[in-house]
């Protein structure tokens, strides 16, 4: 392929001349400074990570006598990404007077970082992930003496987070919660309650992990109101360990290394964290920095898939010349690349739209727009790419040594976690767009339609059947539900030739790329279009309410 | 979902009103016989294989000491197999006056069997499968002598039988094969070389294997115009182990209990089949019933995701109802639902069309044109089916203790094997439609056209782009190759639909799921077609030639 960029100049290009972090940082951070930050991510992700994710997956996470360890080689790569002062790039500096280390740099720049991480090891990467997920949350929602307690060791990453929501009655329909907590007669609460698919939940990176937990108060009414936010540590102040323990950890398609835990509370010592029955809302402000952190795991095992499929296509000779050179296997190569690439800059315009809502007072409802598309798009495109990048492989990327294989059992996770892609299309329908009437979603198409007239018939369709959603899944919410995720999809795909188009407009090296996604996989979103209309031939197929 | 159907309901359904295998087989089979037969295959799938597959997934095949072991109830199910006389089903019951133990029932009905064997358990399927491949070259190419040595063990299930084709440096290009045959002088042949991806290549099932092997003569010319075609038992006549012998197996992402040997010829001794230099031929006579079975193995994954993702969401309990209610979970069940049946009924419609062939003196431009679309529209489409399966299941579907991740894995290997779904693509394009002025083709449109008025645009689309590549790819190979797989992709969308809507003529039950295929699949067909005339988009990416 010609004029081929690597992942780290996308991600500068797209930080600087795509979504102007120069200009939104008002020029504290300069491209110089951005070249050289994702540099050294793209640095540690190929020195600390990369050589190692095989070897990683093959060993997995280990469940024995009551505790995991993570690979061997997992101490060094977390110790450097502590040493790099990685964890804190985008938390606060300062809160309240406390000095909590970050180094408040925008969520687009954590997002690049992120990526380069996760191509490096997905399964590694989960646990700054989560961290950081933790650290918002408190930085919203915790007292002043709780954040000095815990955001200083969490920002430097000496501790990890987790979120600990699903409970085996209780995964996308978090109002079934049952686990409880009880006052200590102190201040404090006793948590009681098992808790399921608890990402690096217990571990050996860290001596402590701070969990946050969704319980109920013991009057606590019932359903989603009824569910407040707790904090507990692994170890208490004194060093001993609270009364809460892994039970087991899955054995699961993929992410192997990262463990995904049973944790029992068994009247663990926490705190509550924001007011008492709101925990609910205080997980999603969480969850939606964490989402678009999912969105770029689709991205990154989109540019593992990549970087795995041209190195073998460019050496494996059939019929006399390289693969890569037959257009099939071209055609499947520059699938992947132009998916990626505009996933990758589709996920730094929602950090974009997220930083200008936090640094320059900005609406919220661009990101909350895209919060969705980014999460659900870009993961199942993740795995529409390491299906392509295992095929290139042909026989070979069946066999697990060639690393093919892991990238798809590693991208599978990405559509479920987080809130499934079907709960986020639904997101998308019901809180997006039915609560300001379409007025963000058209906003957005006009921006579209004004980029590049080949982009004109998809954001037209769009249009249209934003419209027939407004008006029928108002009326209708099961019609909604039925074309949400027709709608997402479109949308993704529509959004995504956007960014292509703007990224060929602001250099020429991309206008091939351009143009092949714009010709070749841009009509998939009229193909969703017509699902969105034909949502009466799904209704037909449901029982009667 | 309301008026469904079993796959079993199906397969008698579309054997004996759509392909109408009574009338096919001159009254010969009727429909008690039919009902009857595939009453007894879903019999056996659901007693010998469905409760142990997820277990032979976790025990795999075993290589230790030089030799191959399967899952221990490997053993009774395969018994059961021989004992069923499932082997011979369509095996030749007499040739050149030698009784080889076939029954000669159609090919058609032999895919019905194997679809539900499949669902059952993929990994044990493919034994059955290889032995099936081999018996169809050796009936066609073997020499009476030949044919009454290793038929009848063959047909019985005795013996197993595998391809063995693929070298390191010989994949997709066969031509590079470099294993040499040597006359011993007395009307024999000694072979040497390594062969790899060698399914069923040692196992523990049955004492003796045929290997029918490509390799060189010392004469021959070299590329595809100098391979011939050999087979060498593993139990030489006297009982004495033949110099052949596995050197280790694959770890694999799937089909875990189906070793994929390397296997080495190391002065093995064999006997030609077939003319010298004509190797390729004879395995092609044999590769294309065997890519009509793979095609079903991508229907039987569908089946077996669909199944797995029902019971689940009919009991998983979320937002206060069976999530199976849920319009968005109720969409992914419908299109698993959907996909499945239409390619379960399109098989079938290929596998008609090569009994009309065989029975009636049909030409074989139907069959040929069918099977690159049956081999991977519905192995793609397979593997679309799993991924949907697991997603039903949400977090769960990640775990293997649920099994959907299995299927995924299992399902994987099919657009891969027996020629990837690339090359199928230039099969299809460059010696389906290109040799005979797209005849068939258009033949082939003609009935879907008059088949259902909503079939109407599809089949136009289809209609143009064929000109198009008729015209295009004769003088530019580059654009045929370019487009081939997406042609391919809108050809079974389109081909899929015209299967459900003969479905729904035929019986009303199945007029709720065609109406949706063809409202909210079919206009995938149009976004594979859009991507066809825009081959250039993609030749702009490749190098000059």
């Amino acid at each position: 392929m010609t004029q081929s960029t690597t992942p780290a100049e996308d991600l500068v290009f797209g930080l600087t001349r795509i979504i102007d972090l120069p200009g939104l940082t008002g020029g504290a951070l300069g491209p110089e400074d951005i070249a050289a930050i994702i540099g050294e991510a793209d640095r540690y992700s190929r020195e600390m990570l990369w050589p190692q994710a095989q070897a990683a997956d093959h060993h997995g996470a280990v469940y024995e006598n009551g505790v995991v360890r993570t690979p061997p080689h997992y101490q060094a790569a977390y110790k450097a990404w502590i040493e790099g002062g990685w964890q804190g790039l985008a938390a606060p500096a300062e809160l309240n007077g406390i000095d909590v280390g970050g180094q408040e740099l925008p969520q687009a720049l954590w997002m690049a970082v992120s990526e380069l991480v996760t191509t490096g090891d997905m399964a590694f990467s989960l646990c700054p992930l989560l961290t950081a997920g933790a650290i918002e949350a408190l930085a919203r929602f915790a007292t002043p003496a709780q954040q000095a307690e815990w955001l200083p060791p969490l920002v430097s990453g000496a501790w990890t987070g987790t979120m600990c929501l699903t409970e085996p009655q209780a995964g996308s329909d978090l109002s079934q919660v049952r686990s409880k907590a009880e006052p200590d007669g102190q201040g404090g609460y006793r948590i009681t309650g098992q808790k399921i698919f608890i990402t690096f939940g217990d571990h050996d990176l860290t001596p402590n992990t701070l969990h946050l937990i969704l319980a109920r108060l013991p009057d606590a009414p019932p359903g989603t109101r009824g569910i407040s936010l707790f904090a507990a540590p692994k170890l208490l102040l004194d060093g001993s360990r609270n009364a809460l323990r892994c039970g087991g950890i899955e054995k699961k398609l993929g992410i192997h290394a990262a463990p995904t835990c049973v944790m029992l509370f068994e009247g663990a010592a926490a705190q509550m964290v924001g007011e008492p029955n709101r925990g609910l809302n205080a997980m999603f402000a969480m969850m939606n920095a964490a989402r678009l952190g999912v969105g770029v795991e689709g991205v990154a095992q989109g540019a593992r898939a990549l970087a795995l499929a041209e190195a073998y296509a460019a050496q494996r000779i059939q019929g006399g010349r390289p693969i890569d050179r037959h257009p099939d296997v071209a055609r499947m190569l520059a699938e992947i690349r132009g998916i990626t690439l505009a996933g990758r800059l589709l996920a730094l315009e929602a950090g974009a739209a997220l930083d200008r809502a936090r640094r320059q007072g900005a609406t919220e409802a661009r990101v909350a727009l895209l919060t969705p598309i980014v999460k659900a798009w870009c993961t199942d495109r993740g795995v529409d790419c390491a299906n392509l990048g295992l095929q290139v492989h042909g026989g070979a990327g069946f066999i697990e040594e060639t690393g093919a294989a892991q990238v798809l059992r590693d991208a599978r996770i990405a559509p479920i976690y987080e809130g499934t892609n079907g709960i986020q299309a639904m997101d998308l329908v019901s809180r997006k767009l039915l609560r300001d009437g379409g007025a963000e979603m058209r906003a957005l198409l006009a921006e579209v339609r004004a980029a590049d007239s080949r982009l004109l018939p998809a954001a037209e369709a769009l249009e249209r059947v934003t419209a027939w959603l407004l008006d029928r899944g108002q009326r209708d919410p099961a019609a909604a539900e039925a074309s949400a995720a027709a709608y997402l999809d479109a949308a993704g795909w529509t959004l995504g030739g956007w960014m292509l188009a703007r990224a060929a407009a602001a250099d020429a090296r991309y206008a091939p790329i351009a143009g092949f996604y714009l010709a070749r996989l841009l009509p998939r979103a009229a193909a969703r279009v017509a699902e969105i209309e034909a949502a009466d031939a799904l209704l037909a197929l449901l029982p009667a309410a």
